[in-house]
Order: C-alpha cells, then structure tokens, then sequence
C-alpha cells in the first residue's frame, strides 16, 4: 500500500487506529481454545468486528513464533484474511547484516504479504536499507519507544547535544523516503513526539501506548499531527482483551468505535 | 548449558569454534533439493561432519522464517539433532517491550530449547531481563557488530567520551552476569575487540566476521582471550558452503579442521 492509498483509508474511515493483534493463547477466550486454531479464529473475529473502524493491523510476531510451525499457519491464515484496504504491521523488530535482513524482508514482504515491518536500528544502514527495496512496502524504524527502558540508551547525548533517537532519525530518514519509512514513537512520551516531529516533519510514526501503556490520544495528536495526518495509533491490549467472554468481539468493537468515534472529532477538527 | 560446561568442552574438543547455520535454499547442493526436508538433510550432514571440531552451532533464524512453517519444523529438527554437549545458539536479533519478550524467551529457551539468543539492546532494560530469568541459558547482547552499519550508530561518543556500544556493555552488564550474559563483538574490528574486552574482562564473546567477513582469527585472540578462553569464533559460509557438490560435508569437515587446528595451536600456546 502506498501513503496515498494509506491517507485516503483514513479519511474514509475516519480513523487513524490500528489495532494491535497481540493474540495470546493465555489470553483468549476459553471457548476458542477447542477450535482447530484458535488463534486464528480470534483473529477472524476481532477483524470481523473492527475492521470498520481501524485503518491497520499489527500482530506482534512474539505471539506467533512461540507456537512454533503452528503459529506461523494462524499467522499466514490471519494475513490472508485480512481485507486488502487495511494496511498490515509485521512487529517484528528485526535487525541484522545486509545478506540476513534481505531474508527477513522476504519473509515479511513476500511470503507473508505484509505491507511493513518493525525494525531496530542498532546495526545502522545496511540491516536497514534491504527492506526499503520493495515497491509500496514500508519499513517501520524504532526511534523512540514506549517502555521504560526507551531510557537506557535512546536518550544519550553526543558532543553535538544530539540524542541518540535523534541521530537514528536524520540517518535513517536520508536512506528512505516519506513513502516508505515510518517510525515508532511512543506515546508514552508526548513531548518526545514533539521533538520528533520536528526531526522528521514528512514521516508517518506508528505509536503504540495509548491504553494499557498510559498514553493519550489528544497529547498523541497534538505533538505528533502533520499534513498527511501522520499518525497510526495503536492500541492492543484495550481492545481485542476488552472482554474474555463470548462477548470479545463485540466489547472488541465497541472499544475500537470509541477510539474511533474520538479520532472522528480530531479529524473533523482538523478539517479531515 | 553452563559456563563450567562450556569451558570444559573447549578444552576437551581444543576447539572454540561456532559452526553458523546460514542454511539457505538457494545455496546448498542441488541433489539435496529432491529430499522432503533440504534444510534439515543439509544441517544433518553439516552436524555429522563437524561436531567433533566445533563447540557451537548458530542457526541464523532469517533463512529458516523465510520458508514459513516448514522452516521452523526444520529449525527445530536441526535442534533436536545437535549433541547435547554442543552450544546452540539463536541468532535472532530480538527485542522488545517486557511483555513481549517474554515470548521470544519461551520461543527461544522452551519451544526450541536453545542455550542462547542474539539479542538487539536498543529498547534498554526490560527488553532484555526477560531473557536472563532462565536457569542455564544465555543472552548474547550486540556490542560491536561486524558489518558496515555498526559505524552508523554503535561509535556515537556521548559528553564523557564513552561510546554507544561501551554504554551498552557498562549497563548491560549490570543486568546479567558472566554466567549468562555474552557480546556480540566483530572480529571485523579488532582493536574494538580489545577496547570491550577492557570493559567486560569476564564475559564470554561470540566473535562473527572470520572468513567471508575478513576477520583474523590470531587478532581475535590477541585482543578477545580472558582466563576462561572467553571466546566463541563463528565461520558460516566459509564452513558450509566449502563445496556445493555431492562433497559438501566432507569439505565443511576439511574447513572445520582446518580452524580447530589453528585454534588447538592457540589453545596449547595458552598451556590449555
């Protein structure tokens, strides 16, 4: 998907969320756990139920590599079954010399169809610049994250007085394009938002947080809004565990329309 | 496996060399394409004719993910039919919030059963911790990798002089001990070698970058040994891309041999 297609979704829609499928077998609802796959079949549901409302979908890759051969069949299955409007996550956060990220973009580009990928930038340009070779694919860079050790290391500051995050973004943002690079910026950290933008004025930042994390959406809004609207705002955990009974689709739904109905207002405000 | 293990193997086999998987469909010999499982034949064969002369293997996870489930049936395959005496290790790159990384850990640690997984330690702390709950296993952090890109961020210098990767070795290290913590250090770079030596006298190193890379096994010695060897040397394609005929393990064997020899030399030097 290119941004084009990406910023017409989310007019349409009228939503900028994307919905996080962090599918836990520890976590779903019991009687799912006597289907065939019934991670899959959580999946199919949560996307029946949400998929008016969200512009993106983004199954963590944890969830599914710990089941094994298994996990990868409901991962594959669930990509499949996702409508071809919706832009599709992998949070992957992979990362490794040039000869091993052009396999890890194939499996996430071409095996998988997804239409971006999460990648760590500690091994710089060459574990990076592999996945920026697909047409209307997208890499998903982490600058600034949500967690609490975002702190260890992303912050340090050079000679210069430039931070760490800051560096990954005015390297990074000259081997891609606003077309396909995108980063992860917690909203945990709303004026780190800020910053960022500033950094990167173009760029789409995909921000977890909001939620179980402890961001907000107005905060998320204010410091990281751009022209193209910019922002894919995830939320996991507050949606698709919103029930763990029968009902999980249905309290699925009416939490991603309550985001939605909020971001609704915002895009409306903004003249969207 | 242990530390008191590991060193007592190197000292048995006068060998501390890791044997990378790269196992890559495009790469091994074309009799094997007719068998049900290649990947697995391949690595059986590799395994059969070089155990006696390595103390490790390191699937590199990318080419087995890129094949989808069927890749991960012969990751595990391959695991199950190392020797128990052997180090496996995931090279993996992972990282992610807490929550998540927890799942990596079972993946890695449970599922697979590896001693070891690579680990990327931008996202700090709680990325990492997860992985270092499991009694006997081990995480292998990204100090100073190998390729091109580790100029891009790896050497940022913050206020006191101290560089990314020693920030990284100094915080780290305080989160694991030498019992089950190690760092990725490139035999590319081998003053680098030296520098993180200084910085963690007790930890072991997995040492990527001899051979295709260009890395020097005497340097890597010279600047990497501690009292405990401290030292795990991988050779990948120079090993199991030898040949890619019907003698490809008997070659792999001939390479293997060839480096257990110079490292028994190494090792007797030492009075091992």
């Amino acid at each position: 998907m290119n941004k084009e297609q990406l910023i017409a979704e989310i007019k349409r829609k009228q939503s900028f969320l994307c919905v996080g499928l962090d599918t836990d077998m520890d976590k779903i609802p019991a009687h799912l756990l006597e289907t065939e796959d019934p991670i899959y079949e959580f999946n199919k549901a949560i996307i029946d139920a949400t998929k008016d409302y969200c512009v993106a979908y983004k199954p963590n890759i944890a969830f599914y590599e710990c089941l094994g051969p298994k996990g990868w069949e409901s991962l594959k299955k669930t990509l499949d079954y996702i409508p071809d409007s919706i832009f599709t996550i992998a949070d992957a956060k992979r990362g490794d010399i040039g000869n091993t990220s052009r396999y890890y973009a194939k499996t996430f580009f071409e095996y998988l169809n997804f239409d971006a990928v999460t990648i760590a930038p500690y091994m710089g340009e060459d574990s990076i610049t592999p996945f920026l070779e697909f047409k209307d694919k997208w890499v998903i860079v982490l600058a600034l994250t949500s967690n609490k050790g975002a702190l260890d290391f992303q912050f340090m500051t050079d000679l210069n007085g430039e931070k760490l995050y800051e560096k990954v973004l005015k390297k990074t943002s000259k081997w891609g394009t606003p077309e396909n690079l995108m980063y992860v910026v917690g909203a945990t950290r709303a004026e780190g938002i800020g910053q960022v933008r500033k950094s990167v004025p173009n760029n789409f930042f995909l921000v977890p947080g909001i939620g179980a994390q402890g961001g907000s959406l107005a905060e998320v809004t204010r410091y990281g809004w751009n022209t193209d609207c910019g922002l894919l705002v995830n939320s996991s955990r507050g949606i698709i565990y919103a029930s763990n009974g029968t009902d999980f689709a249905e309290k699925a739904q009416e939490k991603a329309q309550e985001i939605q109905a909020q971001m609704h207002s915002i895009l409306t405000e903004k003249g969207w």
